[in-house]
């Protein structure tokens, strides 16, 4: 549901790929009856195989479950923040139904930072136990059990990678912490506004939502998780003049000093066996271009001399591991899947 | 007046700068009430003298005018087709006060191609008699004694600029004309529409309003003028990602034979002493860059030995040459002031 | 061979993930000694399995056959003009070994016009009987028997597509078709050149070449065997700031007035079956992105009304069925496999 | 000197629009005989007035000092790293000949610092104590009675422009100050790379050189006199898909907390009659398109409440502010007229 903005299309892309993956039904806002895919959506008449149709969601979901609807054992969610709450109670009402709600409405526990995030009210709120954040490299036990995932944010999801290791062991300072970030005009989605039309964003690039970004909460409760401890970041994320890529650089102080190579032994504990998950050699940086189109997350560090600190970059995908790539491994994990299947 | 869109704006870049000119009203229909000017366009703000206010401008003109109106001699029109239609007749009551329309709406003589072209209903005709089309390389006297300019379409400049030297010589085959045409994005204007989103249009070409664009009378009526015989073109518009640019590519038929120098002297002998057009050398042709932010057109030619006619490419600003910059180029022949003024 | 190249990168690209093919040799003129695959084109390192080396290659070729080298059935040449008439002789000598060229060197089998378009000596002319020009949708039967096969140019490939069912109907005439052609910028191949650097490119257009293309003879040549006439192109290419795609807007005189459905009905029987071209419906015109990452060819039509013309606009992934997507199509049909396989 | 790089391109672009500056000379290394400007420089023909000629200039500078030479009263050198020490020298020697240098070979006051930045020996060190840097907000009466200029770098312009009302103020702590830079492409120079093609930087953005870039040792340097203490800097530059732009996004540990409206009082105090720098309302933040083509520098300001410590954000277009319009500036300064002319 939510096929036709950018997250929804790229995983359509994914799941017509998917070896294990049939689509029983596409549903959008845009259409108020149904459609042919390629007519909603032009740029997949070459892209993907004809025959689909898009039904048309009422803000409520569809106004009656089709037959389509009932014969699927996952539902994705792809759709603007605000109407997943509304939605997921009815789904998983059906036995063994699953949910993967790529919307940033089941990702926090507290319901007072859901609402200062999202400026909503806080329904189905009941569910939030048994969402788990759909982090695989650190949920990975949590997700298989799941009936709803909530599909981490970009922002979050590059942050998150850059830093949980330095959080779980215990480095990470509770202050200080520093994100820079950088974000593809996809990640602001499918929207009219004015700000996003081509000659405006063309040879452009503004910082935007500076310590006031959704994602905030998110990274901050997750950190603190790992970390047992509080965590609080600043947060500048920038809009770059490019399509697809989500860029992190992490300043993190630490609470004592390690050097270079202590630093990169920490990080291949942690994550030389994640299949998703590049860590680059002393000198090399990630470049949005090596993970556009991939599931990956490549991360950089160095040891910062001039304070007690490191210095991580990590750079996804945004509409991949940011988004659908994520949503695509998190299936895979829910249905006992080889986690990497259909993703490389 | 339609200062907030793209050729508003680059209008009121140029005339800042304008030795002879003093803005003394700004108006535009996204504003109910006045504004400062740098809420309304951001990127004004470091860039145009602080200190300008927008006035609200209804769909039917300014509620009443305002004492700055009164003082202006000139008004430029930057409005969607349409508008000026009925904004023109009571400016024109005021005697010596005189207008630069942008729109289409005064350069198609006919009512009927007028009406085929933009799908609106005619009035104000009675004011057609006294539009002079305001190409100065070749209407430079009758713009002298305008009161009325309608200021040349992006495309049709190019074209025009392009052509009419053939045309004016007779060489020029009624059929077979053929305008490949490549625009940058802001010649879609600031209008919202999904189409125009970054996403959408970076790494993207199209070709659009295959051989039904509104600018295809406006071309055929003055080639036909300057040909004094029917004129039929055959136009397909592309657009391309890039901010700002005007690109034709024009494949002309002609009565007889021309060899390479014979073609570039006649071009000389029209264009030489013309400020604003370059004629290329031999084997080189018009980049989009070299005349982005000025009021050139760039003009490279070839004879095709293969058939019996002639390659002429023509590159402008679309925003400049193509809107703008033309336009003050009006406003120094309608005020008798140096024709390059305010624009080198 | 030719690996580091745009068209030598997305091949491999494609072949990595292609369920019969096996990489057994990556050669490139790049390396003086073996380097893994990742230090010599660092957005592969998380886009394709790691564990392949690149090796050496010489002007002439490897120094030595190495032991990898010999197990290969098939080797393709993604080199720049002119190498692979030194390459492809002593290649072809082993028994069963088959070769996709991807360079101009085996297309033209007219040595002279060979020697105009590139202005390289001709060798390795005993070849050229043997040699079959790639483009499966007209040539399907030639190339499965091929032991060489002559991979066609990006321009050609468009061009070709869109023109040929006109040609092979006789309804093209000899004179007056015009190819107004554009490309993304790894058209221009991973040549430092001062003209492709970034700011050089962002933000222009511009023709080049003019009537001087090198694919110009292979597009006529091509014709003339489908006409059964000779033909005679004007060819115009730009180029334009983005990564990937070409399009080709082409204006065909008819031997007699064709209404836009006839127009459609002959282009559906010969392609409704092709699995990789799209005819798209009546006002609906292809785009760049559309076909970027696939081996498909949109193909948009026109009847002209002005004059007995019709226009054809087609548009494919230059990388993609305009190089290396083709060229595995090509080895599909060399090997028996199904045409579509490791390519949807 | 170095008309054909993008420093000196901009460079000539303001100068032939200067009311008091007449070009008697140009130099370039590019060209090993005089040759017309618009052969060498393509997208100046018509965008420069015709007749200039570009005259050889070896490595060491002029081989003969032309009349031309003689005749200038100043020279900008805009020449690769460690050119302009031996030009210099020479040139100052005849009585009131001023030189303005965009290079960094006359910053940095200390030896040592300058060959760990620059890889180059140090000569011409006698020059070092005339030298003045050239940042006009906080060195203008220096640079009124100087002979030699060096002219910032253009991470370093951003960078102190939007810390030194903290230094001055000494509310700047030593450590932990972070800069985080991205910069457009023409700030890597026209240089043949490959990594500078356009394929290569489109859709992609880059960490490089992280923590090793020369303009660090300016920045630490300059900082320092105006804090008369050692600071201490993490710099973390970008490389963005734009052509032209600089944005420096500051994270600055307080000695003490600010609010946002002290914070704001600060900066105006030290800015609010600058004509080229713009302090933006609270929660507007610079964007790269309103300073391109401007000699403008734009600040955004928040305190942070997590931490003890400011948000600084400052953009300015690299060509402008960050080289040739800070030069202009610079060279007003140095001869009496109003700062300001020729760059609004």
């Amino acid at each position: 549901m939510g096929v036709t903005g950018y997250a929804g299309q790229e995983l359509l892309r994914l799941l017509v790929k998917h070896p294990h993956a049939s689509i029983e039904y596409l549903g959008s806002r845009q259409v108020s009856a149904p459609r042919p895919l390629g007519e909603i959506v032009p740029t997949f008449r070459s892209q993907i195989p004809n025959g689909l149709r898009v039904e048309p969601l009422e803000p409520a979901g569809p106004l009656e479950p089709t037959q389509a609807l009932k014969r699927c054992e996952l539902i994705f969610l792809a759709l603007p923040h605000g109407v997943a709450m509304g939605l997921v109670p009815p789904m998983l009402k059906k036995p063994r139904m699953r949910v993967i709600d790529l919307s940033g409405d089941f990702r926090l526990t507290s319901r007072q930072r859901f609402t200062q995030a999202y400026g909503l009210k806080r329904t189905a709120a009941s569910l939030l136990p048994k969402a788990v954040y759909g982090l695989p490299e650190w949920k990975r036990t949590e997700i298989r059990g799941a009936r709803l995932v909530a599909n981490p944010g970009c922002y979050a999801t590059a942050t998150l990678l850059g830093l949980a290791p330095l959080a779980k062991e215990g480095l990470l300072k509770s202050d200080g912490l520093i994100v820079d970030a950088k974000s593809g005009v996809t990640g602001a989605g499918r929207s009219l506004k004015e700000e996003l039309l081509f000659p405006e964003v063309n040879e452009d690039l503004r910082a935007y939502r500076v310590n006031q970004h959704q994602h905030i909460p998110e990274i901050e409760q997750e950190l603190a998780v790992l970390r047992k401890r509080t965590v609080r970041i600043t947060f500048v994320p920038h809009l770059v003049p490019l399509n697809r890529g989500l860029y992190a650089t992490l300043y993190a102080p630490l609470s004592k000093r390690l050097s270079d190579s202590r630093l990169r032994a920490l990080y291949r504990k942690h994550y030389e066996k994640e299949p998703f998950i590049r860590l680059l050699p002393e000198g090399s940086w990630p470049s949005m271009k090596s993970v556009a189109g991939t599931n990956q997350c490549e991360i950089g560090l160095a040891s910062n001399p001039k304070t007690e600190s490191a210095i991580v970059v990590a750079a996804i995908d945004n509409l991949g591991k940011g988004a659908a790539g994520q949503a695509v491994q998190n299936m895979n994990l829910l249905f006992g899947l080889p986690e990497t299947l259909g993703l490389g």
